[in-house]
């Protein structure tokens, strides 16, 4: 019996021998060629069978996935239809009168290279995609079999180095219980699809690979991360009643989706949820979510090469508010710079572009990409319950000119005959310090405010959340922060207004406690998490909560704060 | 008459004629080279005719211009003995058969493009040193003469595009009597060499050597940071009263040198300087500074290749304590990282340095370089009245680290028999908002507080300081800025500690009132701001500035407060 520890990706625990989805040999040789045009030709066929056979596995994953994971093989048709990759492989060969596999190798390596140094989470994904698309279109060239999984006919775990998304689209739900990667991390696109299906899976376990034999028996345990190789007779039955107990636990979490989120002395929350794309909402509505807290917008502008146009974005919002019916839709504009980037905008390079040019400040200076964006809203804003906020307010100023520009875009609309509601409220983000610190000036003008931790957390520590040197430091259970959400709520509150949070903390169970304690109105999170957190919620008294409000804001420290926490509530 | 508006770099008012100092043409041809050997040697002793003459405007500049002015000769120097700079021209000369000229311009531009393109101040500088080391090679190489201001022999004004270290060093007092560039800052070379030189200088103007031409008479008001070219009768007479005005001011602020600082209602605060090297002592104590409120040590580890020793450092600390003979000594530890950079230390490139591993969270990882420069600074504690202050501290835990290393080392030399002060203040920088945020737990661990306003204000904020683009947001006078160092101070003063602050801020004739009224007790800047600060503490009320307190920090923008201050305190 051997334990390997990983990050557990998609929660659930599966038991059955391991099936090695083993790399086939891919390596390439240089190779001089006389007939460039014909090596050309040989790629471009080569790219053409690669194509059909995406939109093969494409229609396989939007009948068994849905349209979102479907979209990942449209990005790889993307890539294969990309002149920026295609002309320089071609021009490789003909200039350097090389084989077609050592060109492609050589190009794709180029800009896996480049943008895997970006230090960028959507470059990455471009790198990864270009990486899988590479394989594919090399293994037709060398007339090597790209392996199977959909072939699979009895119970597995899959382990292999990483999945691609196209390995992850063949998984057969019926025989593939599980997965286990060497690498990968809990946002990485196997991770994500692996919940979408609902298989147990355990990412980043650095050896799976090396340590797993072809046959022998696995239990991947996707709650803790743990893989255990050859378990003994009573490892087995300990698995197996922890997923007892944790498919208990999901039927007891499913009875709440229709249930109000209330406390033990019967005072409501709202549990909202994050979403990035229209195709999120049925997520949302199948946890339970009683609103949408977060809308992330630049989802819209990111991956293609040019604006989204004002009738793209309205259909997008539209879509959003109608499925939502009636629940309110907390629409961010326009966060963009910083880790994302938009090529197309051609923005100059940044020294520190965590302190740079972004979101608002962008949207303020770029009027008409702003207003475009505005006005989708406004006239989205008939087919459901609209809320607007701006993200990186750190002046009262900022959201002045936000705001009048709102109202600007709104008289024009009605003027060309629009309907616009008469009922949006217009909020902020607070994740800049200053914000959180002048809050009753604030609350005097906004009519919510929306707490985004990751930055908020970021900026008060002065420490870059994706640094790993300083990761020490990104802390939310730090008093400082802590004593900032403080000053949101009770400012918010003074003026008779809400405060939501819509930063990963809002999800977190140890979190819980404290912010319902500090007086938070909205919590805002991933999808999955509502119904645990609608659980815990529904176990806690707030005014119990409130009791340790001083106590907790007059702590040192982060360590203090979470072990008082963890014994006093049992998380 | 023409108007130009640049920077003022350098105090006071100078009238005369133009004499531009202009650029030789140093433009160099590729040509081939057959001996490649003999190429090489006559670059070999252009370079040796360089660094004599290199060594006679250094001992010109040690003689008019001190130590520390000398030293940027020295830095050219050693540019020209860096065989990471002559070897690969030398390569070049020899693999491509091109001659000296042009082998050393590509290679040099290289350097240089890569170094400017680092968006550092200190990798900037070398570049310059760079450009300016190049030229005077290039010239012995094509027996061009480089400009010798040294020559000039009538009263003037120097109109040129940038001004290097090598022309600064050369100009004669006696006759130049102001300058007036296109480029630079405040911070340049040439602003830095003006202020220490006393010679009125405008910088910046971006048109000065298009609009000027040699002769005419021009007015160079460096307090303003005018220019006015072809002035009339009247402009004359009014800048000659301005200039009347300035030098009686002058005179006011000398009388106050050997003063105390105090307000008119007889309450005392202390005026410090912020230094780098030893040899910033002089100008402290020329200007009646009370005591060295920030020793910014990183000075000792840049501009070389490898830590400075216990002994180096020891004798600058100890050089520094003596010269202030017992007034506090404020020495800051390792600050690197962010825009300073080690390339010895061979850190990681991070994506946003201002967010990442420097300072203090370098030291408490890289303990030996740590403990080393706290040996030197307790084995010179004897010397003087040393306090020691860690900077970016972001939790209590960081400090509680840092201390307790102190007191292992001062353990360590004890046993091993030497004298350490046992009367040392520790205290940290609050440059991070969540140390302000949590001043009151800190204040009961620490010495006393020291406020960076200059990284307070950019993380606050958000907002790099360095950027261009959101400099709109750098607002020392945001109500949020001026909460947070009243939260620092109140917590501070209930603990019985004291409070400095030692950004750009504490010396600033609009910022004095409102941090008079904030209660701070030590204010450290430039030397030179000392006399005029306290010629404005001393014509202000305590009570009076107290007085406004409450009004100000409930203001919601910087704009507001920033007009009351001009309005109420006539500043």
């Amino acid at each position: 019996m051997l334990e390997l520890k990983g990050i557990g990706a998609s929660a659930g625990i599966a038991i059955a021998k391991a099936y090695r989805l083993e790399e086939p040999d891919l390596s390439v040789e240089k190779k001089a060629v006389t007939n460039s045009e014909a090596e050309i030709e040989r790629f471009a066929q080569a790219v053409e069978n690669s194509k059909k056979e995406l939109e093969v596995i494409k229609a396989h994953a939007l009948k068994e996935l849905g349209q979102d994971k479907a979209d990942i093989f449209s990005a790889h048709l993307l890539v294969l239809s990309d002149p920026e990759l295609l002309n320089p492989v071609k021009e490789k060969i003909s200039s350097e009168s090389v084989n077609a596999e050592f060109a492609l190798r050589e190009t794709a390596d180029m800009f896996v290279s480049m943008f895997e140094s970006m230090d960028n989470e959507y470059m990455k994904e471009r790198a990864a995609d270009i990486r899988d698309v590479t394989k594919r279109v090399i293994g037709h060239l060398l007339g090597v079999e790209i392996p199977n999984p959909s072939l699979i006919s009895e119970q597995v775990i899959i382990v292999s180095e990483d999945l691609t998304p196209s390995d992850t689209a063949q998984l057969n739900r019926e025989f593939v219980k599980g997965f286990t990667t060497d690498i990968g991390g809990r946002t990485s696109h196997s991770a994500i699809m692996a919940r979408s299906l609902e298989i147990p899976a355990v990412v980043g376990t650095k050896k799976a690979t090396q340590e797993i034999e072809n046959g022998k028996l696995v239990i991947v345990d996707g709650i803790s991360g743990e893989v255990i190789v050859d378990p003994s007779e009573d490892a087995i039955a300990e698995y197996k009643a922890k997923n007892d107990k944790f498919l208990e636990q999901k039927a007891e979490w499913a009875k709440l989706v229709n249930e109000p989120t209330v406390t033990t002395d019967g005072q409501h929350v709202e549990l909202a949820a994050n979403i990035g794309t229209p195709a999120d909402v049925k997520g949302v509505l199948e946890n339970g979510g009683e609103a949408v807290g977060l809308y992330r917008t630049e989802f819209l502008y990111m991956g293609r090469d040019q604006l989204p146009t004002e009738e793209e974005q309205f259909d997008a919002y539209k879509s959003v508010l109608e499925q939502m019916e009636g629940k309110p839709v907390v629409v961010r504009t326009l966060d963009i710079g910083g880790d994302k980037e938009l090529p197309y905008l051609h923005l100059p390079k940044e020294m520190n572009p965590f302190l740079g040019f972004r979101a608002i400040r962008l949207c303020l200076e770029e009027q008409d990409i702003f207003k475009t964006q505005l006005r989708a809203l406004l006239r989205a804003s008939t087919y459901g319950n609209l809320r607007i906020m701006f993200p990186m307010i750190a002046t009262v100023n900022e959201f002045k000119e936000a705001k009048s520009l709102l109202l600007e875009v709104k008289e024009t609309l009605l003027n060309e005959g629009h309907k616009v509601s008469d009922d949006i409220q217009i909020g902020i983000m607070v994740e800049i310090p200053s914000t959180a610190v002048l809050a009753d000036q604030f609350a005097k003008e906004v009519d919510f405010f929306s707490i985004g931790t990751n930055d908020l957390i970021q900026y008060t520590m002065a420490a870059d959340r994706m640094n790993e040197r300083v990761s020490y430091l990104y802390q939310p259970y730090n008093p400082a922060i802590l004593r900032l959400i403080t000053l949101v709520i009770e400012a918010a509150h003074k003026e008779g207004k809400w405060v939501g949070m819509c930063g990963e903390m809002a999800g977190d169970e140890v979190a819980i406690p404290i912010l319902l304690g500090l007086g938070l109105d909205e919590f805002s999170m991933s999808a999955t998490s509502i119904l645990p957190a609608r659980t815990q919620i529904s176990k806690l008294s707030k005014a119990e909560a409130e009791s340790f409000k001083e106590k907790i804001l007059s702590m040192s420290s982060t360590e203090e704060v979470v072990s008082f926490v963890k014994e006093t509530f049992n998380v």
